[in-house]
Order: C-alpha cells, then structure tokens, then sequence
C-alpha cells in the first residue's frame, strides 16, 4: 500500500484557495479525470480514479485509472503498451475532479484505434439525436494491439 | 418539455462506431461534462448534465448543467452573465462523457473570479499531498458579479 496521504478537507470556504491537495471521491469512491495531451492541448480521453490509482498515478507518473467495468485498477498502456506519461496533474475549485497532462506513447489513447476517444460531434439540429465523425483517423489497428 | 429525443443505444459492439447520439447517464442520472474554450482550448470547468439539462444546451447552444449540490438546472452565467455559447459538443466512444467546445462570455468560469476551475497543480512528490496555485489570475471579482 501507498504510504500517500492526502490531506485534510478543509471546510467548504476554505477549498478554493487550500494548498492541500485533498480530492473529492464520490459516493463509488472515484473521481474524474480528463487526460490531455500536454503539447497539442488535444483532449483524449475521460475514466475515473479511485484513492489507489490516484496515489499510483501520484508515484509512477503515470495514469492508473480505476475501470468501472471490470472494478479493477487499470494502468493504461500495461496490455496495449500506450501508456500515458503524466507531467502535470490539475484539480479543480472543488476538487472533485482531475485533468492530467500527458504524452500519449504509442499511437493513440482510444481502445478503437483512434488517437482520442472524442472522435464524434453532435449535430445540433438532428431529432433523434445524432453525431457526426471528426477527428476520425484510426492512428492503430486495435487488432494488432489487443488482440482479436 | 423538450421534444428531443436521444437516440436508443445499441449494443456494445455497435456503441464505438454508432452514428446515434445516444448518451449514458450515470445511476444518478447524470453525465460529466468539460467545458474547454474553443479559441484557446483552455480547459475551463467540469460539471455534470442530466437528461433534460443536455437537450437544453442542444436547443439553446448554450451550456445548461444540473447543479449536484442544488439539485437543479443550472443555466450557466444565468447570475453571472457568463454564459457559455456552445460551438462544438463532442462525445466519447462509448458515449459516458461529454466535451463542450465554448466561448466563455464574461471574464471567467470559475466562481473564484478565475478564469479556469483548473487553477491547481499536484505537486509529485510532497507527503501529505499538496498543490500549487498556476493560472492563478483573477479574471473578475465573484463578489461585485454574484454579490456578497
């Protein structure tokens, strides 16, 4: 186990301005976080953190998500090998969520080949609703990567 | 009420290249949001949406949240003035994260009189954990914008 702490929470007030840095996990125990790219600003993906991939990610320099759908730590890259340096974590005013700087390795962050998950825009004006592609260049073949 | 509707959700394997926006709300209904300048890709604020408040924004074009702590719709900048005007909403492969590309009107995003709720950086290596102030400029005063 990590020997982190995270610091006290201080009282709603007092949040805003704290130097701790005292994350707000919700009532499944997670927060969060919004991985960017570091140089070109590109946002590539979201997941979620518990107290133990936070601290990991603290320790390795590296982003540990905790998968929701398999309730298990998750440190990206360790099967695809695309793992992501972390070189800046940010929290917002009230700490409850997270963005991470990072340089993606390998060819992209998203499991279907693409370098970001937010290959989709939503029209405006379609009912039902519906996306359009953008930014939809598969970067890898998930193939090759995962496995079939 | 509003009369769009979402499109319905197919299965998994269908859900990553699906034309349909058909978004996933979370057990409490909600889905996170981050909203990042579309000029300066500045990354401003994370906030969650519920059903209706997402099809607001859709029909508005402007950024309509629903507040956790209140408990209701909260129609960004409806107090402020700082609207957010929506040019670009993205989402992600399996539709359980939202990004809107804005263009914050007013001087901030951030009830502190920042322009960005991302004003904090972790530190890596302090014990307990600590941050530091970056992007710390107050853009407006909250007080002379919400009152006292």
């Amino acid at each position: 186990m990590s020997e982190l702490e995270f610091a006290p929470r201080p009282e709603k007030k007092e949040l805003d301005e704290t130097l701790g840095f005292c994350p707000k996990f919700d009532t499944d125990g997670l927060i969060p976080a919004m991985a960017i790219d570091s140089e070109t600003r590109e946002p590539l993906m979201l997941a979620y953190m518990n107290e133990e991939s936070l601290k990991l990610t603290l320790e390795k320099q590296e982003a540990v998500y905790y998968s929701r759908s398999r309730q298990e730590l998750w440190h990206k890259g360790a099967t695809s090998g695309h793992v992501q340096k972390v070189h800046e974590i940010r929290t917002d005013c009230d700490q409850d969520a997270l963005i991470l700087y990072v340089t993606q390795q390998g060819a992209g962050a998203c499991h279907t080949g693409r370098r970001s998950c937010f290959y989709r825009a939503v029209s405006f004006d379609s009912n039902p609703a519906a996306t359009t592609f953008v930014d939809d260049e598969r970067t890898f073949d998930p193939d090759e990567v995962y496995g079939k």
